[in-house]
């Protein structure tokens, strides 16, 4: 079924705060929702009509719940490749296979880019250690080495500065099949959350800057201190990868913006997620349609809402860790608005909770 | 436990669209919810972490759900006393049994609200035919008779014309206790959707403005179009009802605008809602902490959040019965915020969802 009527139930691969929050989204909406996830205390369980307890690779159980569901998505882009062929032999899956296979290999998605003409590091496959060595006199230092797959929030990825042990770098990684990147020198971060609809339909928020620490996001901003050149230009290449893709549902471009010239602004793409993105989480509070129901409209072959913003500026923090311990302070806080993903314990670096505060005045 | 700490458990009593908007807040904050309602397809078991089906009498059951939450609210006012009391003596019961008292019997409010010197329409009470005919020589025609409990969205009563059958209108009410009201001569009707803390705090929406149709609430604006001594007025009446009551959650107050002289408007109190209300439902999209968020926080013993509206002006109109139908223009319009409750099926008059929609200009 192309669109999906009102009671019928969108299946969620994935069952942490992103799980969460389109379940929510999804009940808003009039939509059911069956999480599939492995860990049993999954917090997007609590607010899904059904949820299964499952491997990711368990096809059985896939197919069980294929049966459950009028359309499947996932909550992140780590899903096996087989895993969402099983499914989409038995229900629709959106954003389809192209997205998940141009984002969990970073070299692919480096030559998919390439090949639509949209800017990135320079990069090269590594293979070995002594590919590292070869790519390393190409390239440069300092370089980042990245392995092809599962990688996020700066996990499987090691700098190559003057001085570093190739040999030894290749190994700390495991000796997988890996990506050597040149260091964009940007002089900012930025991502751009945007929408496909079923029928080609599509929708941005404004370009949201973003701060990581320790590769983890710690705070975003919209709309982002950019000139309007480059937010157009953002927009424009979400728009291209987007269309390319055939996607379907929310996807988050991480760029890096770096200086042209005296005056000019760049984008260099550095990593695209076919999924709804942390630094949307503003969206949920700060503008009409929030990321999570924009993707659950895509996906349920619905038109795109409104992602017009509220306030001159909205910021979104993370509570990463024992921050969330803050939580009462938060909420003493006049106008800030407080997300906790029902998460324990607070583990270093952990995502557990976000902040969204709404500005009428734009500040830098 | 006073305070309520993440993860903790809310207890609901009703699984209708109320609990389930209640219960989508209370995850937003990273509290569980546990929905106890009589019917086994109540719209909100589908974003609870657990429900129970059973009887609103049923003491054994009540008694139960009491032990897994920490603590216990209600989204219609309706609950038997005694299901209360029950509750009461195993957990925290937020609004307490002296809201439940004033709301669940008409004579009671007015009694309560009179006590208070707090305008309400003229009424008798009336036990039986022959009080009728007595309080009807008093007040007059027209005039409304309505069952003490049990009433609302026009159910139970009947008004009272030039020409009306007396004992045919008591016995058309069943003959059950009743109360006999003046028409009020009201220029628009208001409601004031407020909240009061655990410490006394207190903090009130805009005034609301409400367009009932066959006696169902059919939309509302916010603020209302009424001069700012009458808002005042209405939410000063509203915080001397939450303090009377010793109040910890969000209250609903329907007023009537009564023109007193040429220029002043006066407010005449009808009806006090222990709960959240439909006509606060523009709070969900149109104010930085919604209604539901806000009871949420209050019943946790947390601090109240942001009444602070978006726009310039909100409506909300309910989607009832059929109407519900036209969900596929709406989800198309431009900045229209579309909810759906997830109920089958769409009987006349029955609430399927609402609609808000936020407007840069204030347009009468």
């Amino acid at each position: 079924m192309a669109h999906l009527q009102p009671g019928a139930t969108i299946g969620i691969l994935g069952g942490g705060q992103l799980g969460r929050m389109l379940a929510m989204a999804a009940a808003r909406l009039g939509l059911k929702t069956h999480v599939y996830a492995p860990e049993s205390a999954s917090p997007a369980f609590d607010v899904a009509a059904a949820h299964t307890v499952g491997a990711f690779d368990d096809a059985d159980a896939l197919a069980e719940f294929a049966e459950c569901v009028d359309v499947a998505t996932y909550e992140f882009e780590n899903v096996p490749a087989g895993s969402v062929a099983v499914l989409a032999q038995l229900c629709p899956v959106r954003p389809g296979p192209a997205a998940l296979e141009a984002s969990q290999d970073r070299l692919a998605e480096k030559e998919f880019l390439a090949a639509l003409g949209v800017e990135t590091a320079a990069y090269l496959s590594v293979e070995d250690a002594g590919a590292l060595i070869r790519a390393v006199g190409k390239l440069g230092r300092p370089a980042i080495l990245k392995t092809r797959r599962l990688g996020y929030d700066g996990k499987g990825q090691i700098a190559i500065r003057e001085g570093s042990d190739l040999a030894a770098s290749f190994r700390s990684l495991g000796g997988a099949p890996a990506i050597l990147e040149s260091v964009v020198p940007f002089v900012k971060e930025i991502s751009i959350i945007a929408a496909r609809a079923l029928d080609g339909g599509f929708a941005a928020y404004d370009a949201t800057e973003n701060v990581h620490v320790n590769h983890i996001l710690s705070r975003s901003r919209a709309p982002a201190a950019v000139d309007s050149a480059c937010a157009a230009a953002a927009v424009a290449a979400t728009r291209k990868i987007a269309d390319a893709l055939e996607y379907v549902g929310v996807i988050g471009v991480e760029m890096f913006v770096v200086e042209e010239g005296r005056r000019k602004q760049g984008i260099v793409v550095n990593e695209i997620a076919p999924r709804v993105h942390n630094s949307g989480h503003w969206t949920l509070d700060g503008a009409v349609c929030s990321q999570f129901e924009q993707h659950i409209r895509a996906i349920a072959g619905w038109p795109l809402g409104s992602t017009k913003r509220h306030g001159a500026m909205v910021t979104m923090h993370n509570l990463l860790g024992d921050e969330v311990n803050t939580f009462a302070e938060l909420l003493a806080e006049p106008g800030a608005c407080v997300h906790l993903y029902g998460k324990t314990p607070a583990r270093p670096g952990r995502k557990m909770g976000h902040v969204t505060r709404i500005f009428a005045k734009y500040e830098d």
